[in-house]
């Protein structure tokens, strides 16, 4: 049916977030259609306010100073740890595991020649450097595992420093998993990575 | 854990919608960083565009301008025919139906005494008075069936120029339902409104 011009363009806009299809969006709009002006202007200046949303400087958070709150925390107990990850939601996902309390950074990506994606795009040289002049005492690759994220792992490692000690993350059974529905290289993966039971 | 300000305060308004949780609210902000600014603005603007929509003046329906744009269609087949919804909503599945082709009048609710919702509330004088001064032949009661919903057709019933057709919606089996599923109310309706089968 006909909408008035300004629901359309905003069904359009909101369509346009993945995950939100045409009727979401009009189901999600027709309850904006509630709301005063003001509530309206709050959400609608929200939106604007991400343009504000940095990469932080020195490791490739989102931040809203230069500087990410992570990297200014002088708090965080394994200071002299930085992580290695591919993306921000991996970022967020050790964040929220609470496991880790050490600096982190950001790759933006793994190494993938085929697709134009070399060691400059990754800006591996700041990390380096960022190892180098900060006396870090140990990187952890948590580089998801897949050919590329492997082949990452080692170019990384053929550049540090070998006094500094390099890392990566554990693969096994997941928390939760059934050997029986795994794939067989995370069971070959468990089997290798076995520990003395105490 | 402690997301930038800009993200935060995004995350608050995308989580005040219905339907939208503070993980999905979060997932889709993930996106929108994704974008630049002017498809950010845009979508901003699109949402306060929607302080621009009105009630149409004769019908109640959104609108950009004074009348909607299905009263000032001049082209619609049963011009003399004006069908009295509860809401907005219940117009716009009419109206996707494609099964209905005259005006509409928008009561925004039904009586309901003890909630204070009166004829003065419902506008119910002014739909009167247009389906005096327009001429209109026949009324079509889209109301849902409800205790309150059968008091406010009785009550626009009474008050409507015996000269002018009243008619209520059909209530029966919907279509690809299953009488065994079905409540008793709706099956006895359906029962009641049995018609000659050709």
């Amino acid at each position: 049916m006909n909408l008035p011009e300004s629901i359309q363009n905003t069904v359009d806009e909101f369509s346009k977030i993945p995950g939100v299809g045409q009727k979401t969006a009009f189901r999600q709009i027709l309850s904006l259609l509630n709301w005063n002006d003001s509530q309206r202007n709050m959400l609608s200046q929200a939106i604007s306010g991400l343009n504000n949303v940095e990469s932080c400087r020195t490791c490739g958070m989102y931040t809203d100073e230069e500087i990410c709150h992570i990297c200014t925390n002088p708090h965080r107990a394994e200071a002299k740890t930085i992580c290695v990850v591919e993306n921000i939601s991996d970022l967020m996902a050790i964040e929220r595991s609470g496991g880790y309390m050490g600096y982190y950074y950001v790759l933006g990506g793994v190494l993938n020649p085929l697709a134009g994606i070399g060691p400059k795009e990754l800006k591996i040289d700041a990390l380096i450097e960022r190892v180098n002049t900060t006396n870090a005492a140990s990187i952890i690759l948590a580089i998801n595992p897949s050919v590329e994220g492997d082949a990452t792992c080692s170019y990384i490692k053929s550049l540090i420093n070998e006094e500094v000690e390099v890392e990566r993350i554990g693969f096994g059974v997941p928390i939760g998993g059934h050997l029986e529905y795994l794939d067989p290289m995370t069971i070959s993966k468990a089997l290798e990575n076995r520990r003395m039971f105490e």
